[in-house]
């Protein structure tokens, strides 16, 4: 199932039903529909050297379009639920950083699945997350063991995966092959439950290894930097990084796996999915501290449920992984330039996360927001 | 024994007496009764449509009614002890915001009973929670075992029981066989030495299944979500949540379970002892980050031993249950409003909890709530 990001045809309620409320209702959504295809700019552009350019988008209006109305009627849960797929004996930064920013750009619940060794240290870092202590590393199971701690592991995780909106995984999860092995099923798993997965950190290793996972997949979203960029293009294309023609390579990137989601990292984080490349080139921060990569895959999910209901809801023909690349990488941006500007050469990951907030009521004011 | 919530009888000290300090002393109890009956207001009312309809209190008059006066003569204790029975493998936070809440509104000590697992992190959110590692999960007691490891689990808490106003059992204490048992046997413990409980989350499914542990016994307070109420609801009336006569049913509902008293959360909180229904509607937030419930049920353990205190020392005859409830949700209203102020969509649990003081400040000045 491949979603087109752009929107084909804006089915509407029936303007000519005589009722004033429908017919408000219905030019209210016809208004949004159009404010979001402008939000979106156009197709993918030629420079007058011939080469493709993306499009940088109006990522403040697309962010104000899909984040939820708050309402005192709606209940817990309805904000999105995140879990995120990571941590193990040497990593617990991550997987926290991911999570947290996920409940404080919005979200009702974060939960994080990592190893034993890992869950006491990433609990202790907030009483905010739901941490399971259900993921195992090879050097705690023997060899005989294997198949049946593999499927325990896959039993307490399906146990909640429906649940979840999003799927963040890869933030600090480590390269044990027993524990991607699990990772790998958890994938196809979500998968097949339409369960949207941003992929960053080690979960991109596991799947530059095992394209299969999500190729194909519209609610896969692939976050790579430079080098994971770099080793993504060298196994699909068979190529090198081409920086004169980023646009057309991390599009047929995006298509050579089969329409997933490609956010390339950037001095301009570039979007595609296959079909069109997006820019986002608002805000941003010129400090380089380890951590800022999982503040944006928590914002990514965040933002792409939010833009899956949005679209749901609105009954758009958009790509919410797209939309949510974008509005995801603009809030990182914004945050990222804050905390800059307040932290200067001494920010750090956590200073960024302490300004999720306050950029995301700079964009949509929370009395203001609506779907 | 099933407490009245309406005030029947003002046994007010002599007020012949000639003493004038006794003489002001008793126009001061009797004003403070009137005040005391007016703020709860009146009975149940009914809609022109013949629907029941609950009561809107005067939740911050309550609040400052039954609010002990701050003297240097007390001592350590006598602001209420509260302890928390959560906490396992999985859920830490949610036993830490309960107990912290409480120590935040007020209460001298905060003690938590938790699991061994559990014990470090929640100790490791915050030095000024007693936290008791005695609670046991099946997967570290060997069959065989079970009896004498669940006779030592309630000798542990047994030892503690007496000393405490109030126990709120539930937050994050997992769905674990064993460990509900103990905990069935906990309450049943409480029961017998009339302690007053409240119960929340994962209590909430131990007792929709075991009805008889709380049946009749009017210091319980249940505090059901949107999904908790509506599996009561099924398991107790047979029946499925109808929010037309929503009044009706939390009336029909309580009664049903001998009295106990239900705090339905929502958009308003509506408190039902099966006798009569009150609604708290002021202040809240639309935030729903998981995490306030268990606020929530701190607020109420606090409150209700607050209020049992006042009851009994200007021997009203209402129900503590139910004023502890009307003074918890009232709190934990006002407290979300304020973080949701400065905070807005990034608000989390620990906001609110930051805010739990300045909300009682503003309600009721140290200075000046009076016994």
């Amino acid at each position: 199932m491949l979603m087109k990001h752009v929107v084909m045809n804006c089915r509407l309620p029936l303007l000519s039903c005589a009722n004033n409320c429908m017919l408000l209702a219905s030019s209210s959504v016809f208004r949004r529909q159009k404010f979001f295809i402008r939000s979106l700019g156009g197709s993918i552009d030629y420079h007058k050297t011939g080469k493709m350019q993306s499009v940088e988008v109006d990522a403040e209006n697309i962010i104000r379009i899909i984040t939820p109305a708050l309402d005192q009627s709606r209940h817990k849960g309805q904000a999105g639920k995140i879990a995120v797929i990571g941590g193990c004996r040497e990593y617990t930064g991550a997987p926290y950083f991911a999570a947290i920013s996920a409940l404080k750009i919005g979200a009702d619940l974060s939960h994080v699945f990592c190893t034993k060794d890992a869950a006491p240290v990433i609990k202790s870092y907030s009483p905010e997350l739901i941490v399971h202590p259900v993921l195992e590393e090879s050097y705690s199971v023997r060899e005989e063991d294997k198949k049946i701690i593999a499927s325990k592991v896959l039993g307490e995780v399906d146990k909640w995966l429906e649940r979840f909106d999003c799927l963040v995984v890869g933030p600090g999860l480590g390269r044990d092959p027993f524990l991607l092995d699990c990772v790998s099923e958890i994938i196809r798993h979500a998968r097949k439950s339409n369960i949207p997965i941003v992929i960053d950190g080690d979960g991109l290793f596991l799947v530059t290894n095992h394209l299969e996972l999500v190729s194909g997949y519209a609610l896969a979203v692939l976050t790579p930097n430079v080098n994971e960029y770099k080793r993504l293009v060298q196994k699909v294309l068979s190529s090198e990084v081409n920086n004169d023609d980023a646009t057309q390579q991390v599009l047929s990137l995006a298509k050579q796996i089969g329409g997933v989601t490609i956010l390339r990292k950037g001095k301009s984080d570039l979007i595609s999915d296959g079909d069109t490349v997006k820019s986002v080139s608002i805000y941003g921060s010129p400090r380089r501290c380890g951590g800022q990569g999982d503040i944006l895959s928590g914002s990514v999910a965040v933002f792409l449920s939010w833009a899956r209901q949005h679209i749901e809801a609105a009954d758009l023909d958009s790509n919410p992984a797209v939309i949510g690349s974008i509005a995801g990488s603009a809030m990182m941006r914004k945050a990222a330039s804050l905390a800059f500007s307040n932290k200067k050469r001494s920010t750090v990951t956590g200073d960024i996360i302490e300004c999720l907030g306050k950029s995301l009521e700079d964009i949509c004011p929370a009395g203001s927001c609506s779907l």
